[in-house]
């Protein structure tokens, strides 16, 4: 609990919830015919609609970007670090949307929805999502909230997957493009790690093909494992060795299979309340959108001919110790961009703390983004004030 | 099956078993009252007992090190790279030992071994294993097979850590020591990804605290996911790219959870496969006797000051794209080894294939193990004929 809450942080904040009843036609080839995207927002949009910031959520993510549900809650959003008033995403000069995204589990639409044709859970009755998918349906919600252009979209990982689909699939509809440890695509390695965290939860007794729900249980150990595997990916080694190096938690090796070593408490801690908080379909879905993004595949050609399509500006960030999506990954993406003329800037950021590092309040990383989101407010400031 | 066997192989093999009577007590503290160890060996021992070599097997690893053991085995034993008549480690040269380590499931002593107590599989009250036991039960073998002096012991990844240990514990019976892709001790991030895997096996309900036997059933599901998630370990980005890149088994998105990349299908056959010819509770014992190595923990003392106690000379190998036990880990050895004024020659070997290059046939690897082994052939042919 927040005995008081800070002055640079947007305070008490409510989701709100978006009912759509045209029908959304998917990727994989299924309708949804209705659907709900729960959303929040912070900041007022400017008379001419020109302030407009849309946040895209990364595996484990969602709507809840910043502030506080309630005086009782112990966190603030998952990115307070960088949305607030006077904060890099400066709620004093943008209007933020951020919703969880379609197939999540903290509100829109998903697994854990009711399917009208069934009165009982979706399960994994609910069709898999593309990043795609899920640029479409946040131009729904875009068009329900009446803005005609985003000032910028953003985002970290899968996140930042979902701003470069926006750039290519709607150009005219944003002015910038941020997009933070991010890769055009997975590698086969980091499928691998998908795979082995799908099968995780796949192979847990207690997921019984999805409809756990119905069986009063859910499959906690493979969500544990899942979250286990994933996290490390999430940190680099280096952070890993400064945090617990080789650290026993008792002193001394006890010679059987509890808790010995810090690292391995940290892991099966982390494991554990994430169980708790998520949905096992949802994250089955989520890592299946991440394989599947490569938005070169459908067209085949290169990413420099998928690039060329887009008309907005871009700022992309990397991070040295980023061994999920290293630099080389963003680098990639810079030389596509380059290479078509567009205008981008690149930062690759010298930080220990691995992938993770686009959630942490990292000096070097918060000025580089200040400064491009400052830009980004003065022109849209501009728009507002020459019209 | 081996149509006919090459001539460069050590051919039809049979495993032999050594009985110890003499109880062995352990760094846990509990003591083995009787323990047998199954070992392979190729060559003839020279008069002097000048020609030895003792291979330490890795995680995975067993006494089959080299030829087959029948015309109908589909597959040689697991280092036939290297060890043969005319290869690097020269069966012509050379008399080579192999034991499956204690607490092994081919032979040795282990979980899978009848309790002499109880009457049933020893189970979970095997006692855990260290590399400092393992390496003292070779010690018992040598005597036994009235050895004085190891020409030299040769280990990678987790065998080169009972290399490592052999040459502080009994400085004066080697004469050279070869750690190849190995590391001083585990990086936390290294445990993160064992404590993972332990936890896929313990968490598998079909585990029963680890007396699955008498259930009359194991614990697939954890042993398969344990082993993708340590496969995923022993290959680099690099290798996965170019095996498999984000090939699609069907040429398209099938928006399930069946197999979809190619990755995704090796790494399951990997897994199952791994789980019909292994014992979870050894893989169990083998990932903690990982992260326990360290051989400067009890002493409190630093790397150099443990290898100082050495007296052997070291060949040290390394591969650029080994991120399990990356290049600068035996650099930290190299480093100790120099500090203390040792003999010691090392090699980081331009190699895509990750930390199963040990295992492969890369000509520059090959070419500089051969080298050193032909002199330490060369020295052990002049201690026969001084003397």
């Amino acid at each position: 609990m927040p005995e008081q809450i800070p002055d640079n942080s947007v305070g008490l904040v409510a989701p709100q919830v978006m009912q759509f009843d045209e029908p959304l036609t998917l990727a994989c080839g299924r309708t949804l015919d209705h659907y709900e995207l729960v959303y929040e927002s912070y900041g007022q949009l400017n008379a001419k609609g020109s302030n407009a910031i849309l946040i895209c959520h990364a595996l484990s993510g969602h709507h809840h970007v910043a502030g506080y549900h309630s005086m009782e809650d112990r966190k603030p959003g998952w990115w307070e670090t960088c949305v607030g008033p006077g904060k890099v995403i400066d709620t004093n000069k943008f209007f933020v949307v951020c919703p969880n995204n379609l197939g999540g589990c903290h509100g829109s639409s998903g697994p854990m929805s009711i399917n009208p044709e069934t009165g009982k859970n979706y399960g994994p009755d609910f069709p898999l999502m593309t990043v795609e998918d899920w640029v479409k349906s946040q131009k729904k919600l875009m068009d329900a909230l009446k803005i005609d252009c985003w000032a910028a979209v953003v985002g970290g990982s899968l996140g930042g997957m979902q701003v470069l689909q926006w750039s290519v699939d709607y150009p005219e509809l944003l002015r910038h493009a941020v997009v933070i440890a991010s890769a055009p695509k997975l590698s086969a390695q980091n499928i691998a790690f998908n795979e082995v965290a799908r099968q995780s939860i796949l192979s847990d007794p207690d997921f019984h093909g999805g409809r756990y729900y119905e069986h009063d249980t859910y499959p906690r150990r493979g969500l544990i494992l899942a979250r286990m595997v994933g996290h490390i990916t999430y940190l680099s080694d280096d952070a890993m060795h400064a945090k617990f190096g080789r650290d026993l938690r008792t002193g001394q090796f006890r010679f059987g299979y509890d808790i010995e070593f810090q690292v391995e408490s940290y892991l099966r801690h982390q494991g554990e309340v994430f169980s708790k908080q998520f949905d096992a379909n949802t994250y089955l879905l989520m890592t299946k959108a991440l394989d599947y993004f490569d938005p070169t595949r459908d067209k085949d050609v290169g990413l420099n001919d998928v690039m060329a399509q887009a008309q907005c500006d871009f700022l992309v960030m990397s991070f040295t110790t980023d061994w999920r999506f290293s630099p080389e990954r963003s680098q990639e993406l810079v030389n596509a961009l380059v290479a078509t003329g567009k205008d981008v800037s690149y930062a690759e950021i010298d930080a220990p703390q691995g992938h993770d590092s686009f959630l942490l309040p990292i000096p070097d990383y918060l000025a580089i983004f200040d400064a491009y989101m400052k830009r980004v407010a003065q022109e849209s400031e501009g728009l507002c004030h020459a019209s």
